[in-house]
């Protein structure tokens, strides 16, 4: 393992479009929301422990969720949770863990990566990030992962390359000529039609000095907001320190602040299979069916002329659903929703209407 | 109030339609069902304390069910609760009840009811009894409640009347030609057109003498067994004579045994309007209605695009239903049933199936 290597997962979501999952004191990423004994931030901190030391990993996340963090990843050394005192998008928490990690490693390569993805093959992984952060740490690029489309989905952000400038071990690294955050149904058909577009998954591979390089040209303001606290991290000055500038920050996300600006940003194909798990619906995508297709968690539950749903029950309570198709079905915390698949879009608006009418107890 | 007047609920059944509200360990009876703050035996209970003094009332259960029974009527004689070691239909509790009441007062008049019926007008139901009971004590018949068809129910017996023998304030006491038991739809119509049937609410009244004298003529193998325990019963022998003869009992209603075969049976029009309670559809109709025509039972339950749906919640419990159209939503003791309301015959089946894969637990 390269011990120039670093990792730094992003866990500061709130996830409300997994009610009643996922509440503000509990967000997708500290759910075992697959139902595989493990919650997502588990499962995204062990892929990385094959490619960096556990030293080298950082979650930066809300000072909410520290204990969860801690409770979760006890491997994790506690100086390498960052903890931001508001939420500033993803340009402010890189940038953060770009001067922790400069007090430590000035040489460091770093992989950023959301906490609460899918990615099922982790040999396949392991071995595109290490490709990767090769090209990063020989060359001044900003690569990002780009995943090959399977339908026209309107919820991602799309990629579109323009040369291929490495392909070797079938690996296709190509210059990267627009980034376009969901489009409508017709343009995105229009992407994949195209055979040029590639969803970005978020997940961006870089050396420390061409991010701060990048930071300096394109985001200077936060750069140097950070910048003023060298000398202070990894001390006991850095808590105070961070949370006397980080309220100041512009909330602005890495996309939108360097990636859509640069021109040295590079796009490779991932090979492994990959969701966002953004919604209860892809969440259903990715999980294993019964014979009508129905995909379900939970040890006692019966189904009878039902089809098509997601349902997701505690343990060890009994459920019967008769008669239902393309629903979502779930229960936690004393909690349950049922709703139709294709109308998941409103949960949101169930959320809040649950603030508005019982305050945060159930959100 | 009239001191010869007593009253036998009869409360031994289970209730299975209504899983999984009702369990085995707490059937129909015992059950809050309509959200009052009452259960339904408390109901049927303080009814029958307008017209008889609360020592004149008995009631019939199965020995499991003894402690619901005095923790829900507290104001009830224990002696006045007659606990059956076996489930052998109406005839036997019936038999059982009548030397009961015949070792405290020969010249008893009866009312027999179930305990698990929903009656709303309180007042008329009491008048109607009273009537009943005038009539009972003066003359030599079998009278049962006959209520007014609303609709061609397949779930209910059918009175068939000949003619009017009484007809003063109202009130229609007629002879009875035959009862049928749950036709099928078409002939429930032919019923309904022919304006000569009213439903069989299940409830009698009788003198102790006319019932002692039926019994001898038609159930006469029952009558002797339960006529061998006099001077035992209100005694601490009761109990082991009782448990001795009762699995020794045929298993037959008094419908069946007496009312469809004597020849001095009545039938007085009810006022009141009634149900059996007999599924969550007939609970739906008694239930008081939202705009969108839901029934809805708990405090923290939110509805979008959802219509026809009887709801039933545990309090506490927070619900968000979109997209359902006429379905049964019901929860209760960590089960949870979702079923279309117009197959709902189909509970029973799952009740089975759960019982065949879960064991008693649920059930």
């Amino acid at each position: 393992m390269n011990k120039n290597n670093y990792c730094v997962i992003m866990a500061g979501g709130i996830g409300a479009r997994f009610w009643p999952m996922s509440r503000t004191t509990r967000p997708k990423q500290f759910i075992d929301i697959l139902g595989t004994g493990e919650t997502l931030i588990q499962r995204t901190f062990r892929r990385f422990e094959r490619i960096c030391p556990k030293e080298n990993i950082y979650i930066v996340t809300n000072e909410i969720y520290a204990n969860q963090v801690k409770h979760q990843l006890p491997h994790l050394p506690v100086n390498n949770i960052l903890l931001e005192p508001a939420m500033r998008n993803t340009a402010p928490c890189i940038a953060y863990a770009n001067y922790k990690i400069l007090s430590v490693n000035p040489e460091a390569n770093i992989v950023v990566a959301p906490s609460d993805h899918l990615i099922m093959d982790e040999d396949l992984f392991a071995d595109n990030i290490n490709v990767a952060l090769k090209f990063a740490a020989e060359n001044p690029w900003l690569i990002t992962l780009g995943i090959r489309p399977t339908r026209p989905d309107t919820g991602y952000g799309y990629i579109q390359f323009d040369e291929t400038i490495i392909d070797t071990n079938s690996h296709h690294l190509r210059k990267v000529k627009t980034f376009t955050e969901k489009p409508n149904h017709e343009l995105a058909e229009k992407f994949i039609a195209s055979g040029d577009f590639l969803w970005n998954a978020g997940i961006f591979i870089w050396s420390l000095k061409t991010i701060t390089e990048a930071f300096e040209e394109y985001l200077d303001d936060i750069n140097d907001l950070f910048k003023e606290g060298i000398g202070l991290y990894n001390t006991d000055s850095e808590k105070a320190f961070i949370n006397d500038i980080y309220a100041g920050c512009r909330k602005i996300s890495i996309d939108y602040g360097i990636m859509e600006k640069a021109t040295n940003v590079y796009v490779l194909s991932a090979d492994f299979d990959w969701s966002d798990l953004g919604t209860w619906g892809s969440l259903y995508d990715t999980r294993q069916k019964d014979e009508n297709n129905n995909a379900v968690v939970g040890d006692d539950v019966m189904l009878y002329d039902t089809n098509n749903c997601l349902v997701n029950m505690p343990k060890g309570k009994l459920v019967v659903l008769q008669g239902l198709d393309d629903y979502i079905v779930v229960e936690e915390d004393n909690a349950l929703l049922i709703c139709r698949k294709n109308d998941e879009q409103e949960i949101r608006k169930f959320v809040s209407d649950i603030k508005a009418k019982k305050g945060e107890k159930f959100i």
